[in-house]
């Protein structure tokens, strides 16, 4: 299978390497990689034999300029060369997100499916924003799009809901969809420290980003929401049909006191549907000693879907960093060549 | 697509009747069901424009004879007729386990895969018997065997370690797979009652068989564990391999004094995979409250993985009962129809 990347950061770096790491097991299924593409802004690499991944990597070690490499690199090679030079089966997307426009990926989805090229996507922008578009797109062209790594990574979200849930209607999906703040809420109650020096811990640690708004604010638990309901509900939601409260007015005395009731708070993003009414909402919760969430600390991540024949699923995991991320993209990938149909006309798990 | 079903006991039913009330469902993702045979050792039935399901649940309301209904009943309808027959894509095969000879199930589902029938089985035998050999005439004849129904019923076990650790090496499995037992330790605690007075509840409730010595003597958790073995680490295993403990010995005080240690006990199926020394166990485990198994309680059953690139992925739910296993059965119907390729050469995830 002759694959493009776009976007060479930590996870499209971590995806490469895994490539590498994982050959001969993929091998073994029969399922053969070639990287033919990889682009940057700055330029990209084209060898339509496979370029060495190995080589690449010590490369890319001292040298973040694609177009410098020997073999095949060139300032040319852009998203309209690898539409225009086509040979690509798959393309495997991780340029940053932007959650308004959805650019520069929303293009790059748009046109591969228009060619008849698979998408695994890591950025969530162009799946909160078009997924129903992107889908039919999919569908049209007989392609598929791979989205699990934008809720949640490591943790199959998509997958359960989607394959686990195949058959039953979802009725409520309630997840701790963000990894970041939920440290943080550890740490309170651990260490018994403010918000602010939790926080502060956090981004020592590297788990939070210096800008923290999206995490602490609820935006990234919303965005992941978003993406289950419109996908796993066939449902067209934006983020403003969501009631978001973040995460930064929690004390430790109220924790403390939840603890004395059995309880622990957590931030849920949380969408039920009844009779056709979806109500969404992304707020800290407590939750009781009983519930499957409960036990979901540190950085871990969880989605638990209600649904009418095959009960309750919870689905606990997630591990973080660059590497989960790529392998989830590696996962989509191996579903698809064995044969999943993830883009269909109707979506209902 | 063609079905046919062999046993028409509570799973069977329950199928049937989902087949029903899903129809317009499945017809909305182009899934449309005629079932054409139901077998049973008493006579069976053929119809091969369809069978009326509604009609055939009213009838076997009051008659369990198949042989006696009007439209396509007949004595003479058995295994050996629908080969010679043939006209049938898919087979669901829900007669009882017999986990010494596989048989009869273990003959239908050969044959079925040979003749290039697709087979979904809720029973355990011969999965547990002949996975391996059973998978590979699947592969050669280029059909499906769907085998979800066989390792938690509505839990969905295998699609988890064979879909979602896609790619990650799964190196450990450790799971509370016996819900009847999870249900004894539960009402042991909550109610300070004697490890007979509970198993006594459990059979007043239905919960627990007559006979439960399957389930607890810890059979029923080895058999499940066993096949997870074997599917999703491509081993060769047999019950024989497996260290097996009960739980009949537990006692109240023992309950007692591990939750003071913010402890329970739960029966833990384990395997360990480790440089190709595999250890697989079946016994009470003292589990400490940060374990993700923890919160599993009453009738719950659940699997937690651990992987080399996926990091950890703890499972919970299960539903108990007839809808939830036909459920479980519909959903491996479902995933055939989306193409996945739940048979290949290689198993492991």
């Amino acid at each position: 299978m002759r694959v493009g990347i776009i976007g060479l950061g930590g996870v499209g770096r971590a995806f490469v390497q895994l490539l590498i790491d994982k050959r001969q097991d993929l091998l073994k299924e029969g399922i053969d990689i070639q990287l033919i593409y990889i682009l940057k802004s700055s330029g990209g690499i084209h060898d339509s034999e496979g370029i060495d991944l190995q080589d690449l990597m010590t490369f890319t070690k001292s040298e973040s300029n694609l177009s410098l490499y020997p073999k095949g690199g060139s300032e040319n090679i852009d998203f309209d060369y690898l539409i225009e030079k086509k040979g690509v089966e798959m393309i495997v997307e991780t340029t940053p997100t932007n959650k308004e426009t959805g650019e520069p990926a929303l293009t790059h989805v748009k046109k591969c499916l228009q060619q008849g090229i698979h998408v695994i996507t890591a950025n969530k922008g162009p799946v909160m924003l078009a997924y129903k578009e992107l889908n039919t797109l999919a569908v049209n062209n007989k392609v598929q799009l791979g989205i699990g790594c934008t809720t949640g990574g490591a943790l199959p979200t998509i997958n359960s809901g989607m394959i686990d849930m195949a058959g039953a209607n979802i009725t409520s999906i309630r997840g701790i969809l963000n990894g970041t703040t939920n440290f943080i809420l550890k740490e309170m109650e651990e260490k018994q420290i403010s918000f602010e020096t939790a926080l502060k811990v956090a981004q020592q640690l590297g788990i939070a980003e210096t800008d923290p708004t999206l995490d602490i604010q609820g935006w990234d638990t919303a965005t992941k929401l978003l993406i289950l309901t419109n996908v796993l509900m066939d449902e067209e939601k934006t983020l403003k049909d969501i009631y978001v409260e973040g995460v930064t007015n929690i004390t430790v005395d109220e924790i403390n006191k939840a603890k004395k009731e059995g309880k622990k708070y957590k931030l849920i993003g949380k969408t039920i549907k009844d009779k056709n009414i979806v109500k969404m909402s992304v707020k800290l919760e407590k939750i009781d000693y009983r519930d499957t969430l409960y036990n979901v600390d540190d950085k871990n991540k969880a989605v638990k879907y209600t649904s009418n024949t095959l009960g309750d699923l919870t689905v606990i995991g997630g591990a973080s960093g660059v590497t989960p991320a790529a392998a989830s993209i590696l996962r989509d990938l191996i579903n698809i060549k064995r044969g999943y149909n993830f883009s269909r006309e109707i979506h209902k798990n």
